[in-house]
């Protein structure tokens, strides 16, 4: 019975003109991991629930989509408990697999796993899909590719550095002109640790976040009734007011946070990333920005994300410093740092500005022969292979059809060159070559089309 | 807790190295693929039920892995139903979802729901991968990719033609050589027209096929036992001892099918598809073998197998004409024609073959600099920028450690080049490099090194 297909909501499917963008995207991000000396891995689709259960929160947990088990996937559970429908409980006795939620995860379960084989430090890239079953919205998908870069097993700064640079190549690659924003979980620690009030962070770095929109007084009334003491309030006004180059920002800072020894370490650190990034010709701007305050329960150093500077679509690349990646494997110790880029909002912003190269980047043909019968694909298909021995993407339509339903078909797939070839071209040894943007038309020999197309 | 990771039974990670062989397969069947036209699509890991299940037998529907729905998922169903445990029955009330089993269905799915868009002929290619909850053995596994590209809308053989160019072109660049079998399921059905036996088709290539281990007599035997008449055995004598060229072949067959129309049109077919092969310069060997029986359910016109000379591993590509794609899903009449190439056993084969490129050739390192400490590298990082602008892969040892450790790194990471700088370096502007391969170390400027290695 024939019924009207359709796909599970919060998916897509990628057309041909979808893919070459995507694939161009995804080819440069992958081209710039390895020029910095990262290597690919991949990991299954479906990890074990243990391996997945536990590491998102609660709300995390909800969002993995299981796998039912195979066969009688009832087994071993009681009439009792199906009757008692805790379907929350009972989820990991129907269901052992569930698709990868991150890269992250995975990796650090790879690492754990692998760690006989693995030269440390290792710099490894991951570009997969993972799924969340969220409610689908405009821009957020059930199914969608992470791009992630992590070094872990080494603690130099030197790697903070690579990946902005990273991000600054990957970005002039792609002619969007981006804003790099730097902060230090370790700077963060050290304002709460010298004001005394460890849990409010975040409402502090809200509140000076809006300083621009709302004024000075109206931020400081904020952290007033977040519960900050007037004293405390006081102490931070340097750091509300921050302003000047990240060097004098970072001296406004060391300032007031001398007395907080992991303060001072975050802004050495900071300090040490700037200045070596002076070095490397950084095309983009980088700037230190204290009301980043990026996944604060698991960074531990250096915090980063990228804004592009001619689009309002939010974070388009973001990362950080961490302690102990794979510890929750029972192998400690093994810090890291890590970014990811947002592949979806990219493509978003490329299409925006219209920044896509106009030449077809990845594999769309050049050359398509019309097809006028047998007699006269005989004569084309000697030319046509020669055509792809030269490296030329070309085909033959394939029907005798109407020429005008060919020169469609070479239309919709954009196709540079049409050959054309009657009787009179058989009998000259030609081909005629049609220019499809300018109209020309010329006859030249086999030869002469190759090197005019190649 | 700490739990010992591991990986769903079946499924893979893929390291570093295997990484860049998977790329060199993947890479070469895309390229070869675009060289001939086609365009690539993906679709979503997950489709619904409706458009999986009983596409592939009963066997397919309980091999297919399904997700089970998020949140309540035991709504709508009674207690009574649940008691009654029919797991067969209920799977499709706790789940909606599944995985991708093969890439044919999705494509049909696809081409339906986007019909309006696409321009036929639809020349599509597919490279993703696909689930299955097979018993795992040895060289099957739970998720493996599939690489298919099929022509849908055209009924030319001009597409049969080109296929066959394909499977030529991809493995002459890999470097194995192949046989390509080709067979025709029209000319099956005219032998079982002639000789009355339209249900013993499989009997009968079964047994022509072990002519040479047998002999004829006891394939003459087994036919009889499989209950064909002696008349039946009498006419089949010609086919089971085909032999000679494709043309000598075809010209046999078309004596003993002349009255078999199905037949005939059958041997037209492969007529035209090899007589047109012998314009396209194909390399491999392509023969007639009417042994081969792939697929006899779905495959109406030409059937085709590859085989790798100098490996016992079987097929390694197939495929074949198909009518009516899309029925199923209510849009009839369109025939195609698909390969599949088999990537794991190419992987297996040009590994048992040693015929992976020695030279790395998608993304390795190929430049290290030695780690000494911050003057170091203060003095380094420009340089190691501008190798890297100049398209170079390069790093740096992240950490001042030990050399030996970090010549340890650039062995395991088989870098060909690694860079040292110390104090004398920096006092002459140059920077030593060390050929690995060969020990051989001479001093040199950024510019200089830089064009060695580039």
């Amino acid at each position: 019975m024939a019924n009207k297909p359709s796909i599970p909501k919060g998916t897509r499917d990628f057309g041909p003109k979808e893919m070459v963008k995507r694939n161009y995207i995804f080819d440069t991000i992958k081209e710039v991991y390895s020029l910095f000396g990262f290597q690919q891995i991949e990991t299954p689709s479906m990890e074990t629930l243990q391996t997945l259960m536990g590491k998102y929160g609660d709300e995390g947990d909800k969002l993995l989509f299981k796998i039912l088990n195979s066969g009688d996937y009832f087994k071993g559970i009681t009439d009792e408990e199906l009757v008692g429908r805790n379907t929350l409980k009972l989820q990991t006795r129907l269901s052992e697999k569930g698709l990868r939620y991150d890269l992250t995860v995975p990796f650090a379960r790879y690492v754990v796993m692998h760690r006989d084989e693995i030269q440390f430090p290792f710099k490894r890239y991951q570009i997969q899909p993972v799924w969340r079953a969220d409610r689908p919205q405009k821009g957020r998908y059930r199914e969608f590719y992470q791009c992630d870069a992590d070094v872990v097993g080494s603690e130099s700064l030197l790697n903070e550095v690579e990946l902005m640079q990273i991000i600054d190549t990957v970005f002039v690659k792609f002619g969007i002109r981006v804003q790099i924003k730097l902060n230090n979980r370790k700077i963060l620690s050290g304002i709460a640790e010298i004001i005394g009030e460890q849990d409010k962070i975040v409402h502090i770095t809200t509140a000076i976040d809006k300083l621009e929109k709302i004024g000075l007084e109206k931020v400081n009334e904020e952290l007033a009734s977040a519960g900050l003491s007037e004293q405390a309030i006081m102490q931070l006004q340097p750091i509300i007011q921050l302003n000047g180059t990240n060097e004098q920002k970072l001296d406004t800072i060391s300032k007031v946070l001398a007395k907080s020894e992991i303060g001072v370490k975050g802004i050495e650190e900071s300090k040490y990333i700037l200045d070596s990034l002076k070095k490397t010709g950084l095309k983009n701007d980088i700037i230190l920005d204290l009301t980043l305050a990026r996944g604060l329960n698991y960074y531990t150093g250096a915090i980063f994300e990228v804004k592009a500077l001619d689009s309002e679509i939010g974070s388009i690349t973001g990362g950080g410093r961490y302690d102990n990646l794979t510890g929750i494997f029972g192998m400690p110790g093994l810090s890291g740092v890590g970014m990811s880029f947002g592949a979806d909002r990219i493509y978003d912003v490329l299409n925006a500005l219209d920044l896509f190269p106009k030449k077809s980047v990845c594999g769309a043909t050049q050359l398509m022969f019309v097809n006028f019968g047998e007699k006269e694909t005989d004569y084309i298909l000697p030319i046509l292979d020669k055509a792809r021995k030269a490296g030329i993407r070309s085909e033959i339509f394939p029907d005798a059809v109407k020429i005008k339903k060919q020169m469609n078909y070479a239309n919709a797939k954009s196709i540079p060159y049409v050959a054309i070839v009657g009787e009179n071209e058989i009998k000259e040894e030609k081909i005629t070559l049609k220019d499809m943007s300018s109209g020309e038309q010329c006859m030249l020999s086999a030869n002469d089309l190759i090197d005019k197309i190649v």
